[in-house]
């Protein structure tokens, strides 16, 4: 079945044309603009091609209910632009074909378990952490859904002992989003991310913010895997540290070999399918 | 269909006869002692009955991956006569029925989308805070399971400024349940909980940490409705103390009319099934 996929970013759009195996014909990368600009280039890639059902796997917050009446708007976004914006009904009306929407954190835990890193069990969660930090899961056949979509880069987290920045979150101040994503690290130390590689203090207070999170994800979902992607994670050094503090902060709590020192190398990893984890989510997605 | 249920706790178990509507025939309460005096006692109460399944809400942590060898087993509990201690299987091979096992608390959330509270929605979280504070939740069709079944009692909150209490969890000390379950909530303040209505001070500070849960709760989970049961949520005057911290800490990040003023008593409620959302969860759980 020949499938369309976007992955709507606040900085890019990835859009591709594959099937429902995760294999991709053809991909292109596009700015994210103003809607009026970005949205025509995404309608004009799709045109003529043949889709059978598209699948978008959105930057937060979307509403993703398909039984209210703003299914596939943006809500709430820095990028005021898009606010409000039907994108959805948009892409459903001018390519006439049925558009699925999820996160973009949803839909890479389900391709990971699909195709990735979480392929020989049936739950993970999925975390990136870059300009912001979002998580998704994929749990008893299903992306995570309820009231609305999760938004667990927005917990509360214990602050580090040396640590007086402020954060960045508009809505909590120093909520985990707001005091370990990148833009956060980096008007902390005053650097870019890749320049603080060698600064061990950095990575060990992010490892302890990260850590808590994941801690906490564990006790309320106690998935069978957890990937961690985004820009930050490209420091590898910091999964090592996540892990062993992972492991101090559950203090044994939870019974599974899966969490003590011997596995968790296995159990908290990168993403198998590196930066495609989304966009063959995406077309995923569109089969649902 | 004739089924029995049991909703095994930490101080009694609730035994009962009932149907797949969750309609009771025949309920009794034993203490919890040691295995070899309870158990016996629940077979006598079954045997003979002409049950056809059976279903267990157990006390966790308890081994509830059907796959496991250790399927059924209480693990890690404070009540270490129970460890280890194969009660699924023992009650499978003497009552000659299949024996379906889950959390107390997942199949409280379970009826009270079936029966309770919960039923006009799809998914909900339940919370007990009692002697522990557990939650379990019902999504998609199925409770929540994943690596282990959900912890979330012993997830970390924020220090209200006006607490030194150390927390009584052996594990983490200060997480959730070591500084706002019962048993703490009376160690803190020196009296028993019902002796302490009149204190605004102690639901202030109550209600400070049970937002923050809930909160972390929406962010990662987003289930539809919220029930709150358990000894110390009989101080009724923490509801509206509860809901007002969880809008005032979201601060309005989830775009959703239930998380809103006008809205937010229909969102976090009591147990529509009183006491016994647990054993008519457990009814059900045997069906499933
Ligand atoms: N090599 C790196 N080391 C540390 N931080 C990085 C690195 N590369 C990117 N980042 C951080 O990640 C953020 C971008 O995250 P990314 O996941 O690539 O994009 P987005 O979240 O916008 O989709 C940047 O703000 C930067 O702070
Ligand atoms: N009326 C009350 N007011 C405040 N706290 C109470 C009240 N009744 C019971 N509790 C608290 O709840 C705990 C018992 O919780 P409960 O849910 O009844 O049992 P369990 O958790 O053992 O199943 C007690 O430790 C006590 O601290
Ligand atoms: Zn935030
Ligand atoms: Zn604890």
């Amino acid at each position: 079945m020949k499938l369309g996929g976007i992955e709507a970013g606040g900085t890019k759009f990835v859009l591709a044309i594959g099937d429902e195996h995760g294999e991709i014909f053809e991909k292109t990368v596009i700015p994210t603009e103003h809607p009026e600009i970005t949205v025509p280039k995404v309608i004009m890639f799709f045109e003529g091609k043949g889709i059978e059902r598209l699948g978008l796997g959105g930057f937060g917050p979307i509403d993703i209910n398909q039984e209210s009446k703003s299914y596939g708007q943006i809500q709430n976004s820095p990028k005021t632009d898009w606010i409000g914006y039907p994108l959805g009904a948009i892409l459903k009306d001018k390519l006439g074909v049925e558009v699925m929407i999820d996160t973009d954190v949803n839909v890479a835990a389900m391709s990971e378990v699909k195709w990735g890193n979480a392929k020989d069990v049936d739950s993970c969660l999925y975390i990136t952490v870059g300009t912001g930090i979002g998580a998704g899961a994929y749990f008893n056949g299903q992306t995570l859904k309820g009231l609305s979509h999760p938004e667990m880069g927005h917990i509360k987290v214990a602050r580090h002992p040396d640590d007086n920045y402020e954060g960045t979150c508009p809505y909590h101040h120093d909520c985990l989003e707001g005091i370990a994503a990148g833009p956060s690290l980096e008007k902390r130390w005053g650097k870019k991310g890749h320049e603080l590689a060698e600064n061990e203090k950095v990575w060990e207070m992010e490892a302890f913010y990260l850590a808590q999170a994941l801690t906490n994800y564990i006790y309320i979902l106690s998935p069978e895997r957890i990937i961690m992607g985004g820009g930050v994670m490209k420091q590898q050094q910091l999964f090592p540290l996540v892990r062993k503090k992972v492991l101090e902060m559950l203090n044994e709590y939870v019974s599974s070999p899966h969490l003590t020192e011997a596995e968790i190398d296995q159990y908290i990893v990168p993403p198998g399918l590196t930066d495609e984890a989304g966009i063959k989510g995406a077309l995923y997605l569109a089969t649902t």
